[in-house]
């Protein structure tokens, strides 16, 4: 079988082994605290055009996710969020679990947030009819860069989240889990240094773009990474050997190897992507990242899913499947030709 | 100016000021376990044909609806409530911040959860194309009754749910704070009995229904009931003299005391809803309790609102306003009377 | 059966009755938005000397404990408790339960705190051998005035504890749930203004000081005190007729009634500490309030204990045990000349 | 410099490097479900000779502690725990930030917890002068094996242990952090399928004991283990990429490795506790594993840091500290060889 479900089937780049071999024995000092973390986060600062910013290893995207909303938010404060949004959806509730609501926001097939959504929920708190104290006060808002389903943010739409957020007081906190194809999209306006300019707080995923695991959570709000280390501890997240997470940002920020295998990852799924519509298969949504999203007639998937695995997305009606086709920086061009020749074989 | 805006304006019945009176000098125990508290659970349990049920008297709603939702459910499991449930808009996140996600579900008007909604949200969770524990297990069935709109459920949809509860192992909660509305309303079919049968656990609101506070939790699921105490306790809901709640309710369940006022208080608002369709005013929604909820046009309510105090429900359209217009045990007939007057003044 | 166990044996001061009674069929706005409530936050203002503080009702002890710490604490952070402290052994963890640990100091019979120990657990915190960021950060003080024990701080100690808590940024916390005993102590020399001055926040009890129930919490830091009604709601502490709480305190601040109840109830306990010395019973601990400590042989409390209830304290030894005497506003010069006789019959 | 101050300094044993090598291109499912998971599970389920236990990977011991704990316990329970345990000293406060008190029994310089602590203190809660639910119910037992100081239980100690658990009711939960020196100290009586027998739930460390990161959490009462997937998730401990926890521990329980690398280090200890012996240093603590505490005057101590880095342990007196030395799977005997010469060179 060739997985074409998700992004996290191999193991890691070999580059990042072959660091991890060669620094095996060494002695360095626990928690995130040694030369080759020091490392990474004077690269991931330089790289996000933020000096100052505080750079914080944690091990996986949920654990990043209720970590930095708890720190972030005080009892009655909760986050804005798509309702397809991570944090809503497929974390067993982590979020509501350190006791803060998710307010969720209905959205369209992309999965994206609006100003327009964020000010209205505001407006209506802050200025409605009800006295504000009997509801969750919004005080944070919560997104995906790419979003669940692949889309991308403008460089405009960022700007306008971020204006809405600074009228009302919240911060903006972005969700990288899949940020190295977002940032080797041919489609898109932002960079890393924008989106530290734009976001209170935000992360570059790894576990999804060629590490073994690993988020690195940047932090350019001063009140906000005060005590964070702290947070990391208490909720689980402070890797004794914390030098592993340095060593495979260190590996990822050098040489501008992030960017290059997320590139080929997002090109592969581009080829993926004009074979699909070469064979006259309807597209569900639009991506311009490493995540595809089609449709099928359920007997053509049937036949398909004999060789390859995807993700299930949306049982469209009665006789067709909406799913994902995703690539990854492991995935092999060898895997993708034969899928596209079986893909072009279902051309009527 | 004449409050119709809610249930809860008021102090309590007389009869229950005089009973604090009487028994004011009077040295018990605290903490609940008075002869007073004794004594109305008694009467309580009597009432609901449960003599096995635990009665545990609390300070108020929010604190109702939290110390039961955590005391019954494990850290990963969810509350399923109708989107315009108490629990899910007007506790701040009451739920939430013991860590549970409120599982929303979409209503009409009437603010009913239907037993069709619940069994799907089940059958996506545990038979879904996702690994269930990637989402919030669904474990608690969260209704009112009557609903935020005032709307009743029947003794038929009431077996239904919990029919769907049984199936997927979930407990029926049910919110009564204007419990006694309900109970004596003359379209409902539902006695205190059903309520005990087909609920795990539910409460008698004393607060909107004469009581100067206080709700009666009555928990027939003798899991639930274990080390409740505990829970009142943690969650600041154990009255050091535990006997006001206890003389309240022996109070409200001596003589049929809770029956008659609600009973008189549904009847004014029938009568308020009279005189609202013999102007021509719009219904909104119908209501079979004390609450009423009109549409009227932005002019005339200015000029009513100049002499009544109504709540402000939605903004209909440009011109016009639903409002809820509310009884209770303590409206005076005259109240009623002038209310009546000017709405019928407005008939074209 | 006489009760001498606890200041909560009987309803409240007959003049809040009264109060109730008069106001009872008016009709008020919910949540503590009330004039009752409004003049009862004035009154407690001025007798703080604190025209800018937030004074909020909450219903009891417990949940103004938890309620406080909640908002006050980021996730990290914990409360420092003498180990006797009520939050730290009589709340069923209710701190904990919010996610804060009590960092629980030791203390001798009188349950005080002392600056040098403040100090010495902030010292290692923050400037330990161990990385702080593994522990929780200490951020707050609790205290209760008068202690468990009936103890009292003199503002010397007060404002050393202060000074302390600006060293090292803490808040302080003085939970008064018997402050009217504090106040009315002949033995003491602080004051409410006082008090203010030296809190970030703390709470005049009601419930044990001649109301129904009730506690008014006094936030004199601004910071705290934002969004602190948002805290009340969430944490189920806001009474939907808050009135009830505003009338009450209304009262005791009238007057003078407060001081003057109290005051007589330090005195019946000293009446009764008189007679125990002069019967030759052992005094545990000495204390300048209402609860009053002494060790009885067990064979003479059995005898007592056929006509009196008293509070368990501690098994001293094999054949002795210490027991709580306890008045309140409630007493009866009666009932002490009763039991004044009886101690002075165990006289050898 | 030499590290000899924990066992956490390298990576991982070479064979786990290889392994995680040798598949890293294969493509598996991911959150624990592939086949190097399901392979490990049974080797471990072998080892402790318990065919139906739970294994679950976790990546990190407060981890693994605060799931378990959280998981197991309702709101009102808390878990016992010797006053140096992890989760009380070094955790920040994360088991009290899932809601659960920790209820420290303190314990002498072995850091052990006695059976009679642990019935006394249930003796107090169940059957002592105050109504239990004014307190948090012991529901639970923490220990760590070995402790924090390097101790270790007996077989008999810990059947006593249990015993005491089953009479009230309690979960036995032992943290294994540093299991791999407990089993391989030639001083225990107590192996796998004692503690598979004796414990409800315990953990096998990775992170300390050869792997990169990881603990392998075995539940063998069928009660906690439900849904204890949901647990991990939620918590933030549900590795993406989870074969790389299957294949350390696969790597680990095959052929013995775990045993071997562990009694090595044990072998390690025992000579730098020789060598201090010799040079006539006083013992702080014995201990049978991994872990040796040695006190030496502040001169002496100043001197070998320039070498070699030590744990600092306490301030025994004015001029003199006690230190951890501590070996691990790693400790070359070249570094022993020359920290031992240096010891020797101290002597009088």
């Amino acid at each position: 079988m060739l997985y074409f479900n998700c992004d996290y089937t191999e193991g890691a780049h070999p580059l990042i082994l072959q660091k991890l071999e060669e620094t095996n024995l060494q002695q360095t000092v626990g928690y995130g605290e040694d030369p080759y973390c020091q490392q990474a986060r004077a690269l991931i600062r330089e790289a996000c055009a933020a000096p100052e910013a505080g750079v914080h290893f944690l091990v996986g995207g949920t654990q990043a996710n209720f970590t930095v909303i708890r720190a972030a938010l005080r009892p009655h404060q909760g986050v804005i969020s798509p309702v397809t949004g991570h944090i809503n959806c497929h974390e067993t509730g982590a979020v509501e679990a350190t006791g803060h609501k998710v307010l969720e926001v209905p959205c369209g097939p992309e999965g994206k947030l609006s100003p327009a959504q964020v000010e209205a929920l505001c407006r209506e708190h802050f200025a409605g009819s009800m006295p504000p104290e009997h509801m969750v006060q919004p005080k944070m808002v919560y997104l995906s860069h790419p979003t669940e389903n692949g889309a991308l943010y403008s460089k405009e739409e960022l700007t306008a989240l971020r204006r809405v957020c600074d009228q009302y007081g919240l911060y903006l906190f972005l969700d990288g889990a899949r940020m190295g194809y977002a940032l080797a999209s041919p489609q898109t306006d932002v960079t890393l240094p924008d989106l530290a300019r734009l976001c209170h707080v935000f992360y570059i995923g790894g576990t999804k773009c060629g590490a073994l695991f690993g988020e690195a959570v940047v932090i350019t709000d001063p009140d906000l990474n005060r005590d964070f280390r702290y947070a990391i501890k208490q909720n689980g997240g402070m890797l004794a050997k914390g030098r592993l997470l340095g060593l495979q940002f260190l590996t990822l920020f050098t040489g501008g190897l992030y960017q290059q295998i997320c590139q080929k990852a997002v090109q592969q799924a581009f080829r993926i992507a004009a074979a699909c519509q070469k064979a006259g298969i309807e597209t569900y949504a639009p991506s311009p990242t490493n995540q595809q999203f089609f449709i099928f007639p359920d007997e053509q998937l049937r036949r398909l899913e004999e060789k390859y695995v995807f993700s299930f997305w949306e049982k469209v009606d009665e006789g067709r499947t909406a799913v994902r086709i995703c690539t990854s920086w492991a995935t092999r061009d060898e895997a993708v030709d034969q899928l596209n020749a079986d893909l072009l074989a279902l051309a009527p």
